[in-house]
């Protein structure tokens, strides 16, 4: 299970290019989701797929492979527990 | 530039796995993510990715390749224009 209050630590990384809404990141061209309020397994199951390569994006690959499965668990367990912007 | 009302019709499709928070579709392993007032932008892309393969998963190859761009556009500008449950 993952722990929320491990996982709100971990996701200040994550605020640089998902924080602002309508905010592009480095890759101008590509959009980034709100993460705020999504689906546990569904960011659970998105992490993954970066850190595997099934799914592909430069920046969230490198982000992805940087985690251990319990803090995927703990990102996933805090961000579905907040508010959608 | 996205039609919203059409937008509205089209995305009665996406009700069956999307509509019903935590649901997952067809494929029980697979979490099914919010879209309600999620980034225009990130729609578009995302459909996109689905309609070329370079985003992967069967039910939304399926659907995404049966959109036109406009169809597309028109989604993205309705599912944006609402409230995130």
């Amino acid at each position: 299970t993952g722990d929320k209050a491990n996982g709100r630590i971990l996701v200040y990384t994550c605020n640089g290019c998902h924080g602002i809404p309508g905010t592009n990141n480095s890759y101008p061209q590509y959009p980034v989701p709100k993460i705020a309020g999504q689906n546990e397994q569904y960011i659970i199951s998105a992490l993954h797929e970066y850190k595997t390569g099934d799914r592909t994006h430069p920046t969230m690959m490198a982000q992805a492979q940087s985690l251990s499965d319990q803090e995927i668990e703990d990102i996933a367990a805090y961000l579905s527990s907040i508010k959608p912007k």
